[in-house]
């Protein structure tokens, strides 16, 4: 690889990633990922001196947006100290991200076991959950996602799960609020919180309170549509769970550190969940990391039993003097504040703004830098713009819809229906709006697809 | 945290890991962290000035050692360059890295899916396995460990999966071949390796060949004792999964990349399996990187059908950078070759020589950098030091072994009755002759409680 131009070289790093590297939920053959050669702040660009607005946050981890100069020099001055250490030992870097994490996360959650990321972190939510309580079941819900190793996947409530059915023993998915697609019938969101919590009264009912172990919820449902939950639901369902002795988990791998303008979503509906699971945001993703916040109460459970789970690189230095440098920005600099600010004023009015102009556009619905806008063919029916978990000719219209956004520089988040509106927490109000005219230019595509 | 003198900064690392952080496999409050405050090359040391040997490199990854200044600069420019990136495109650390694995791995695994560590790597292999063979039980050993997420820790086959025995539908453990402690009852070798082929057989047999997706192994069962597998067993289970259509995963997270004397265990034993999973010695664990080379067969198999499985950081650039500067340190420093040769030159010879001193002995065996020294009560019964899975005073002896080594300035990795020689790669003579001096002191600790 000793290549001329900026072209040839992007070429050589796209021929080796085709020979060599497997992707991600991909048909490895059907896939051509463009080359990166470099990213900063809120943009990427390609080898062929493309640059990309980023509505994505990578996979939404980047909050801080890329190539923060305190957070890389701070891995750059732990590495030259001490890259790597083995987990059973006390680490100022583990010990201070673990400080920091605890002074933000809610309630008693004051015990952090840390993880490489986000799935694992849901692995060990569960194992602590069915320890603690003695029970077997786990509730999720359906709309959902919490990562792809065997109990996260199980859990999951979209069609990634479908494959990887194994070993879901125990499992029950429930529905979750989403007055939008209403799987209640409600018409306001006060009927679809009430009726939301009778369901999941009953599924309890009829599964039986004293085998469940625990309930797990996205605090806001990310990939799955990012339906912000109507107030008094989270309340609900902590109350549900005080009564059977069930745990709360919250997952808070995408909602977390301040992707919907509070350290924690779970601040926004004053709930304290008994265990919370993190990852991307805490350290913007710079080195693998996630982790669980864990009670008083169920660290008191294992304070004289071992805790029978743990991973070769729990707190890796690296990852967690990362984790340090990032929080510190994050307070300096406000970035949650930032990402409130920025969702009030100016992406939260300016998609309502688009909603109003493209018929495709069935709604909007988000906070802070955390918002999904919801494509539909038919705004009175709202039949989506492709139908669920459609792909290849059927999912047309959603393909014509990012390249289009491409096209304008803005690289977006597609889901199924739906385009993530969920760029770095630091995003500037003229980068917002750039992003937001593109995607008026997007949307234009998606609207010749309407009836 | 600005404390005066280094202890006192000791302290305070130690008193907010007690406060905060929650540890892997561990009674919280049952366990007494050591602060450590640096590491380089075979050593590390804690804040008041005590430094030690370590023959663990950490778990088992550390195989060039602490703070190899190349692997250190590598990381410290990607993360300047491109800290982080999302997985679903092409990077030329990511591209790098997956090369020099492909080019390193036995026959046609060409393409590498990368997890964050060993846990996910079982996880996807076993997925893989599955959906290739449209089967879906897996086929594991005794006497082995592979993880701790629910896949993972319900193939492993130690104490550490009781607690987690959910969702193990389709998992059988059988025996595999470990002479000193034959579970067939064997005199010789030969007669261990046929017996052992024999009850797989059986087994596969009994289960119903064609229920079974795949049959794991670490090529080198690690963990559980470092029993290097009898000439021809390898290559009789090859050959059982060739007849039976059976997936032949092979799990090369501690046996490979030079732990053994070769880049992969398998080379010693002339094996090729469908699916090799690996970690901790890819990168020495400087950045968490894990991941699953692939068989050209099973790479086809999703090549036009999506892969369900993936995870927010396959492919970490930073995680890749600290691979390709660690397998090239590797190969121009022939860290490899060094294995080879410090093992069949001071570590088996030494370790042999202090077995013929100490009746706590029972049996030395290993390769390379990878030895286990099996402590017994009595050589004639075989009678281990202390019983299976014991814990607090029943452990006694091994506590008094390990207290006694840390005493010589010796980190000793214990497990059970055994303790393992697993210093990284890179130790030199003088270093491993060092060690065997303090391991020859804390045998004599050990010689004590024989019978
Ligand atoms: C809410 C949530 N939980 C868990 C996960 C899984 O995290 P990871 O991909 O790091 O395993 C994700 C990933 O997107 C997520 O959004
Ligand atoms: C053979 C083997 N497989 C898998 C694992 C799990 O790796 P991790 O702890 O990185 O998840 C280990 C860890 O020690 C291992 O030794």
């Amino acid at each position: 690889m000793t290549p001329q131009t900026p072209s040839q070289a992007g070429a050589a790093v796209k021929a080796a990633d085709r020979a060599h590297v497997f992707h991600s939920w991909s048909a490895q053959e059907l896939i051509d990922p463009l080359a990166v050669a470099g990213a900063e702040g809120s943009y990427f660009w390609d080898y062929d001196g493309n640059r990309y607005l980023d509505f994505t946050s990578g996979l939404v981890f980047a909050n801080i947006g890329y190539q923060h100069p305190k957070v890389v020099a701070a891995i750059q001055e732990q590495a030259g100290k001490l890259a790597t250490f083995a987990p059973a030992f006390a680490l100022e870097a583990r010990s201070e991200a673990a400080r920091l994490v605890a002074e933000r996360t809610p309630g008693d959650l004051d015990k952090i076991f840390f993880t490489n990321g986000g799935a694992e972190a849901v692995e060990n939510a569960v194992r602590m959950a069915r320890l603690h309580t003695g029970r077997h079941k786990v509730l999720s819900a359906y709309r959902s996602y919490h990562g792809a190793t065997s109990t996260a996947i199980n859990v999951t409530g979209d069609p990634r799960r479908w494959p990887s059915d194994n070993g879901s023993a125990g499992v029950v998915h429930f529905w979750a609020p989403f007055l939008y697609r209403s799987p209640f019938h409600a018409e306001t969101e006060e009927q679809e919180c009430q009726r939301a919590l009778q369901h999941l009264e009953d599924t309890i009912a009829f599964e039986g309170p004293a085998t469940i172990a625990a309930i797990i919820l996205e605090t806001v449902p990310g990939t799955a549509g990012i339906m912000v939950p109507p107030p008094g639901y989270l309340a609900g369902v902590r109350e549900i769970c005080d009564r059977y002795g069930i745990v709360f988990v919250l997952d808070e791998v995408m909602a977390g550190f301040g992707r919907t303008g509070t350290w924690f979503a779970a601040e926004h509906f004053d709930v304290v969940p008994d265990l919370m699971t993190f990852a991307k945001g805490v350290n913007s993703g710079y080195v693998p990391l996630g982790g669980v916040a864990i009670s008083g109460a169920i660290a008191e459970t294992f304070a004289r039993r071992p805790y029978p789970g743990g991973l070769t690189y729990s707190g890796h230095p690296l990852a967690c003097a990362a984790a340090v440098a990032t929080i510190g920005v994050m307070a300096e600099e406000g970035v949650v504040e930032h990402a409130a600010h920025i969702g009030a004023t100016v992406l939260g009015p300016g998609l309502h703004e688009l909603a109003g102009r493209h018929p495709s556009v069935g709604e909007v619905r988000g906070l802070g830098a955390f918002w999904a806008v919801e494509l539909v063919r038919d705004r009175e029916t709202r039949e989506p713009l492709v139908p669920y978990n459609a792909a290849g000719d059927a999912n047309a219209p959603m393909a014509a819809f990012a390249a289009a956004a491409k096209k304008h520089g803005l690289w977006p988040f597609v889901n199924m229906n739906r385009t993530h509106v969920v760029p770095p927490c630091t995003i500037s109000e003229a980068e917002a709006k750039e992003g937001l005219a593109a995607l008026d230019e997007a949307l234009s595509v998606a609207d010749e697809h309407t009836v």
